[in-house]
């Protein structure tokens, strides 16, 4: 079984989740004890060693497909702190494989925690095990300063790592959902953030900022909770996905579904799951984030043992097959397929204009009240700098205050990981302005 | 048990291909006996209604691995007249899923024969079963004029389709081999075509024409048979596949390889074979030859039944996805798996530096006497216009007659099978100056 089974789910810090008694700084506590706990010598900037903690949903989650969700439980962690008006909150929101650890130095074991929104510590090498997906952008003189800001990070509705998703208990079945889980929605995402927030004691957002999907659930907040979200941090997202994106999902999807193993969903408890599926999808997603010119620079046709082929058609020959399968073996330890397949639909689901505009996305934006930065990168094209600019346009058409910077950078749609010296100045501006 | 088994080849017009009977014209016989026959009305420039044939090489084709591959049986077809001085023949290659119906209307069930280069049929729609895969450019009148030229092509060494590969029987093991077919390489590919030649009885080429794979292997006989070749002709081709294009075969040989139903490479007469492995291959496939652009304009987010989505993780929701679905399906249908793998194999190591310049693509290209015609497409990202622009660029410096176009069309790699009214002006010149 994958995902973190719930029973070994720390409980020690949940206590201190009960904001009834610890009014406007709800982890302080759990965060204290974490940091006087013996971790790694930490980098100027960093929020310390931190701890994820949960939280359960008193009430019943309505979804978009009609049905009710319960009991639904929220893993998250926060970094900094509140103030007494509860005035300074930023939310943090993950992409497809990230999770609530978004800063600081996690004590959870490396292969349950990992610096990964899309696996950036996979795919640069670093191997930062324990480190924040959002390290480099969260903490005292980031983009999102503690110093300031209480930024609070969330694991989405339908996750893998402490969320309540397709591999927790079904309370009606005694079993692990599978896909019984609901079909949901990025706005069933953010709905299941506001009810989180609203046990916080958390009304109002200065920001919501995420990459990718996390962006996703940004202009969501702002188009469903207009006068609670004053602004807006988009990087390297959309309004819908393009065409060519919508069918690397579908084949990511294919790529699971169509492993025997997937045992149509139910393959928790059984002693095997879709691991082979599961492999070639995050192969096919890695291939995405990255611009062909940096797979090029950083592999080139570099063979893996030799100077001369070997005739094996089984065996990897170039570093980047071997680079491949290792990407591969990584993510399938650490993350539940049918997580995968929820988020996965749920992205390619995601659509402003459908949704909201009756096919305009100027009709979608005609209500919001935030104010909106807009980052997009050249070498991104899965999420390509024109959806971007279809936002900025839109919003600009409405007199909504925008920007949108296009930031020149070879990494692809990785960037939005990689690029945080250049992103920082923009995004430290920006909320300046608030 | 995919590809077609040996016993149902037609062996009518094997007779005809003893060159000693019917010097100079081999196949004629079986062109007349096929056109006598009933057809369907045949647009003007058709060539008419063919039939694939049959030629078994008299000797081993010693391979780069170092084995020896006996028996090698080569499927062809043919177009045109040989004149009596057999100097007038173009050899066409074609590519990754193709076969040796290039041309004209086949008998051959559609199951057995589409136009299919690489599946160009099923992706514009058109369906036109028992066309040959590259119709539009072989003909009277057309780029391969056979008016004028004898146009033969041949089903690659390693395929499914006619010729020996790891379908075919292993004589050694009384059964197919699988997994047992050595790794072959895109020079076996060509020397299994020299090979055959011989015993037509053809010894020099005016050209060896192909795209994308077929382009390399017009480069391997410019460089293994320099003096007698005049004229290449590669379109959408390269000189070594960048390390995007490595990385997608070899997740499309994952998904294969990794499906339980492949069995190590022996799933022949076992009543199975790694489809979904291959359907997810396909795609995968599908996606890098079409532009994100093109498959935008032709799917954009169109949902499949309805206005609205219907919450559905495993049915298609937007009309591309049902198309990937709809592609995978007839391509398990119609093509082997194994061939695929050997295939996709013997592309990613093509790499002329490698092979004949010590790492110096002007290296490689030193000794070639043949005129190059070299055709690529602005939106094709899988054989960007930059290859085929290093090859002009190496071929200038060694003062090589070269000419490089590039066609500013929508439809990615795809064009090459496509953008036949753009390719046709630039080949027929080329070739009327040889």
């Amino acid at each position: 079984m994958h995902g973190r089974p719930e029973g070994l789910r720390d409980r020690r810090c949940s206590k201190a989740l009960d904001h009834t008694t610890v009014p406007g700084r709800p982890d302080k506590s759990c965060y204290d004890r974490a940091m006087a706990t013996s971790g790694p010598k930490l980098a100027p900037g960093s929020v310390g060693t931190v701890e994820t903690q949960f939280l359960d949903l008193p009430k019943p989650l309505r979804l978009d497909c009609g049905k009710d969700l319960h009991p639904v439980r929220i893993a998250y962690e926060t970094y900094g702190t509140l103030t007494p008006a509860r005035d300074n909150v930023i939310l943090v929101c993950h992409a497809l494989s990230g999770d609530a650890h978004a800063a600081g130095f996690s004590k959870t074991p490396p292969t349950e925690s990992t610096r990964d929104g899309f696996g950036a510590e996979d795919r640069d090498g670093s191997r930062n095990k324990g480190l924040g997906w959002w390290d480099g952008m969260i903490g005292p003189g980031k983009s999102f300063d503690t110093d300031r800001y209480f930024v609070v990070s969330t694991n989405l509705l339908g996750g893998c790592r402490g969320t309540t998703g397709p591999s927790s208990v079904n309370p009606a079945a005694g079993r692990p959902y599978g896909s019984d889980f609901p079909v949901i929605t990025v706005a069933d995402m953010v709905r299941a953030e506001r009810a989180f927030l609203d046990e916080l004691g958390i009304e109002r957002l200065s920001a919501v900022a995420g990459g990718s999907l996390g962006g996703m659930q940004a202009f969501e907040w702002a188009i469903l909770f207009p006068d609670q979200v004053d602004a807006v941090v988009a990087i390297a997202s959309t309004h819908a996905l393009h065409t060519q994106g919508v069918a690397w999902n579908a084949i990511a999807r294919s790529s699971i579904q169509s492993d025997p193993a997937w045992q149509g969903g139910h393959y928790y408890g059984t002693g095997t799951k879709p691991d082979a599926g599961m492999g070639v999808a995050r192969m096919v997603g890695h291939i995405t984030y990255l611009s062909a010119g940096s797979l090029g620079e950083k592999f080139g046709r570099r063979l893996q043992f030799s100077d001369d082929i070997r005739y094996t058609l089984t065996e990897p020959e170039f570093e980047v097959e071997s680079y491949l399968r290792y990407q591969a073996d990584s993510f399938v330890r650490r993350f539940d397929a049918n997580t995968y397949l929820y988020t996965s639909r749920a992205l390619t689901y995601f659509d402003l204009a459908r949704q909201y505009g009756s096919g305009s996305l100027t009709n979608a934006f005609r209500d919001i009240s935030a104010r909106t930065l807009l980052i997009a990168f050249s070498s991104d094209w899965l999420y390509p700098p024109s959806g971007s600019e279809e936002i900025a346009s839109a919003l600009r058409a409405l007199g909504k205050d925008v920007e949108l910077h296009v930031i020149d950078a070879p990494y692809g749609h990785d960037c939005f990981l990689l690029e945080e010296a250049r992103q920082t100045p923009l995004i430290r501006k920006f909320l300046n302005h608030l």
